[in-house]
């Protein structure tokens, strides 16, 4: 079994993977980010999950390098959050600059300061007409750069990256008891899950194709999409 | 000419290479980082030599993950610093986990956010057998990496990381005029460099090697080495 920082956002890809992993007998240390999010919220959302699962679990803390990402609204509380569907257009105003980057590689520091074999990210199929770095091409890219950047190789766990769904996710944490109703997916970070915004609606739609009961309180129950 | 983020530690590889792609006519913006090291001086260092090249410099502030990186002596003040050479098994102890790909990562969402097309970086090879993420194995997965992280790929300038040997370093920033009384290499950060520690060693033996005036005051200036 391998030793694997796992990256939890408290959203329900990475929960869903954190307990995937679990099953499957890994030893795990669950590592969120504190990146200036708007959603700060999530992070309760992950400790949540984390805790649930038994899981150990600790936040990076990279607040002090948001003044460099700019222009982002999860960021940058002066760009409004878009409404609508997460695959639009108008949804690039939510990219933090390499984010995907940034975080597994102080995930794998994580992961050579405790000895640990490797990482595992969340990346999914649904997010990669939007974010190059969800795409296979960067996971591929990061399994290579891992290869060099320690005296050992260190592992990359992306299950979800070449072809797996939101869909497919909500169906396979539901196998895996994945405690939905504490993940959070907003990006508006308010007391309960706006109901509107692009993660929001892509969440909804999930469950809904996935025939899973969906436990989560919007605050628009009646929104379409 | 291209735009290029330059980590800058303000030591002599860094500084070097500022100055060459200055003359070089390269848009340039450097990129100094905090990441609680103990050798905070080397910060001074490299707004001085910035200011001195007329080239913008700001600090990306990676302090708050310093608690997750343990271990090493530049980050954890219980862990003494070796003295000897540079190159010596003793000078493990030195290496912040993957330190490069953090800092190569953060300086890519800076090129994002300010528009910039590539970073750069001042690794060498005479760094190569004791840090994994100086080799050139590295750098070539990072070239790789960085077509994927961004709707545009992100350009890599690593010069010096095939062949280049210190004492050529010195040379070549001799030739550029760079100011050398300006840089920073002592890894105990004291008022002046100490002398005696690895890379005070390497820094000596390099303008000696390369028959360059070495402007530098130690505090031991009768070491041997």
């Amino acid at each position: 079994m391998a030793k694997i920082i796992t990256l939890l956002s408290g959203g329900l890809d990475s929960s869903t993977l954190l307990y995937e992993l679990k099953h499957y007998g890994h030893r795990l240390h669950a590592l969120s980010f504190d990146y200036g999010q708007r959603h700060l919220r999530e992070l309760k959302s992950a400790q949540d999950v984390a805790r649930t699962a038994g899981i150990s679990w600790e936040i990076a803390n990279l607040s002090g390098i948001v003044p460099l990402l700019g222009g982002s609204s999860q960021t940058d509380f002066t760009v409004d959050v878009p409404e609508g569907h997460y695959t639009d257009e108008s949804m690039k105003v939510t990219v933090v600059p390499n984010r995907n980057m940034i975080m597994a590689s102080v995930a794998v520091a994580r992961a050579i300061s405790l000895g640990f074999d490797a990482i595992a990210l969340a990346v999914h199929a649904g997010d990669h007409a939007i974010y190059p770095d969800c795409r296979p091409e960067f996971v591929g890219a990061l399994v290579r750069i891992l290869q060099h950047c320690h005296s050992e190789p260190i592992g990359v766990y992306a299950p979800y990256s070449q072809h797996t769904t939101k869909e497919e996710i909500v169906r396979l944490g539901h196998t895996h008891n994945v405690p939905f109703k504490l993940t959070w997916s907003c990006y508006k970070g308010g007391d309960k899950h706006c109901g509107k915004c692009g993660t929001c609606v892509e969440r909804r739609e999930a469950f809904q194709l996935a025939h899973v009961t969906d436990p989560t309180e919007y605050e628009d129950a009646t929104a379409t999409h």
